[in-house]
């Protein structure tokens, strides 16, 4: 089959999807969870493949380890289920209602957003995390997963496919692609596809984005600053600064650049260094950073770059202001920080910061969707329509205008016979 | 100055704007109204250029009557501002507040987008309905209008430009784009600007979606359609479908095919003829319908066809489901109504049309942002993420979390030294 046939295939199933209701769509929920329970050998027969194969290609230990599914992983995607079947339904929320007129009734009401196309890494249960939030927020799904995960990735998709299936979920509603071919592919689509959420490195996400008409909802990099205050705590931005950068430098919402306003600057930079050196963050700075502490020049190119590394470009700054500004030209709207203990300084820094996540006094690792209870996580998105920050499964509906009335036509409002009176309803839809 | 200059400096304004307060916008709103009354010998002059100008270039009735901007024009955009001012701020909401942990704070808080192109008809009184529109919602704006309005255009901005600025609105927040080029120009800034909406025909809105990275918030076309259903009022259809395609033909909204169930098919169609042709529709029909009443024949063609003209196709459908159907396979996603006595069929109708607005028993041509009383329209969108159907002010909107703590890192969550409570906190930011 084409690709394209596999998007008109799960376009057809969006509809019938989008109309199940809620008990329906948790009910395949569990039957998944009882599927990969009871599929468990298979799935793990199909893992030690692709782990043989990535070994023998000597892939790193890091990505070894991510694509591992054992007992435990599958323990924690069942877990993850049962919490999503939990959560309240996203879908058929009545977001406002109006009397627009005496029997003219309108309802605005939250529904899927139809076909999604995801792209991800190579950790299986991404897989399951995936198919199963769009599963529950009404959505099919064309899932393209790590080749290194193939055939893991086939048994998973087939699994929940056939479980879903028979829970009463329309067939078509789920796909999984295997070659990049087929993503470039899927990516011409429009028609069919509603939204490309990619996950992966930032040169990826940008080919994305360059290449599809269909709107994207993720985050190309992070570069996320710290800034610490002339009224910053030094007791207290010691670690948050520590813990922004090191407690997993691999990630999107770890810091890259330290601003630090110049009147703090002598007395939080040699503290600051001595314990990010102790946890062997390499430091950079900028000529004031190095006329206090001994580090390698940071240039331009620093202030642009996201090192998801053990390393930090520090800069110092005049004023509050120029830190904002730096933020605003350098930084990719993701998450930055202030340290301070003046709260007019902090409240600047809030309403100026132009990123989806904007802290004080805390380390920019909390922005996630996890830490903020958003119960699943879709991505992390540095949009600036639709969803910002971590996306929960709000990202995944839209809504539509349901109109209920009883043989009303314009002519009689244009013409003055009618008016409208606009009144607030108090009511759900269907009524 | 170079557009993307004006991009920058838009985007510098943007943050700035942003910050400001309610009071503020509202104050520079009024400015505007009393700069309006007291340039308008200015604006009448420059309006008399372009309609000079566009006479001796026969440019065609209806075009010159949208051109007019006089006296009435000005009492009816000022009292549009009126209304805008009264209109709650959509920025600086606290859409949802969590306590992560003791001393914690989550808040997800409205903002606005930032910088927003929009390309708009040749309506004068567009100009100051947008321009407004983004002021109250806090973005910059760069705008193209017709080029038959240029002069009248020119005065109207730098009235508005003049007038903000006075009344402490950023400098750079509006600026006017006068050609072709510079549109094309826009579409590549990417880095500044958050947002387009095109207002055009569906070809200049196809152009902007196909040459441009920015999201696009709009409609290409309007296929929109009614559907009579066996049990159907034929009395009240009648009239329904006479208002959704002659109300105003010239308008997304209105339709341009007309369904029959099979059963209703004789009853009807002879009726709505009449009714229709009366109104000088013309009308096209498939085969059955054509051993009914006597109209021309409707290709494949006429399915996917937007007249926005007296005209109508008409096809006669077995079931509801091939209504549904053929709606959701040729239909534009704008809106679709249904006439029905049975309230299954409508329900089902209702959720299974995956169309922005769908209405039973009323006219297609409610699907407007003054009918829906949302007090002020950006436009008509068929997007399926941010915002679907007449958009107000909500879409003009987006939000970022803002967390506040004291000194919290992740490591002790992580580590399991600190728990996370996520406490529903019925607080608004800033605290």
């Amino acid at each position: 089959m084409k690709i394209e046939d596999f998007a008109k295939e799960a376009k057809t199933a969006s509809v019938l999807l989008a109309a199940t209701g809620t008990d329906v769509r948790n009910r395949a929920l569990a039957a998944v969870a009882k599927a990969l329970t009871a599929g468990k050998d298979e799935i793990l027969a199909a893992n030690r493949k692709d782990l043989e194969r990535s070994e023998k290609e000597r892939i790193a230990d890091p990505l070894l380890k991510r694509l591992k599914f054992d007992d435990a992983k599958i323990a924690d995607v069942i877990a993850g289920i049962e919490t999503l079947i939990g959560l309240p339904d996203p879908v058929g929320e009545t977001l406002a209602a109006t009397e627009l007129d005496k029997g003219l009734e309108l309802y605005k009401v939250s529904c899927p957003i139809g076909v999604v196309g995801i792209i991800f890494e190579s950790r299986p249960d991404a897989l399951v995390q995936i198919s199963t939030l769009c599963l529950k927020s009404g959505n099919s799904v064309l899932l393209k997963g790590g080749s290194e995960a193939l055939e893991t990735n086939r048994v998973l998709a087939e699994t929940i496919r056939r479980a879903t299936e028979n829970a009463g979920i329309p067939g078509g509603w789920l796909h999984l692609l295997e070659t990049r071919t087929e993503v470039v592919e899927m990516l011409k689509l429009e028609g069919y596809i509603d939204l490309i959420i990619p996950r992966g490195s930032n040169e990826f996400v940008r080919y994305i984005i360059d290449n599809s008409n269909i709107p994207v909802l993720g985050h190309a990099e992070g570069i996320c600053h710290c800034y610490i205050d002339r009224s910053a705590d030094i007791a207290m931005a010691v670690p948050i600064v520590v813990d922004s950068k090191t407690q997993y430098v691999a990630v999107c919402n770890a810091v890259e650049t330290l601003l630090v306003h110049k009147d703090a600057a002598r007395a939080f930079l040699p503290v600051a260094k001595e314990s990010l050196e102790s946890k062997n963050v390499e430091l950079l700075g900028c000529e004031r950073t190095r006329s206090i502490i001994d580090v390698s020049p940071a240039t331009e190119e620093d202030w642009k770059t996201e090192y998801l590394d053990y390393r930090l470009s520090v800069r110092v700054v005049d004023t509050l202001e120029e830190a904002i500004t730096h933020i605003n030209t350098y930084g990719s709207g993701h998450t930055d920080a202030i340290v301070a203990e003046d709260r007019a300084a902090a409240m600047k820094f809030m309403a100026l910061v132009d990123s989806a996540d904007v802290f004080w006094n805390c380390s920019t690792r909390f922005s996630d969707g996890y830490r903020y209870g958003l119960g699943a996580e879709v991505g992390i998105s540095t949009n600036k329509i639709h969803a910002r920050g971590p996306v929960g499964l709000e990202g995944l509906v839209i809504y539509k205008y349901l109109l209920m009335g009883h043989g009303q036509i314009v002519a009689d409002y244009a013409g003055g016979k009618k008016k409208f009176g606009h009144r607030k309803i108090n009511r759900h839809f269907p009524i």
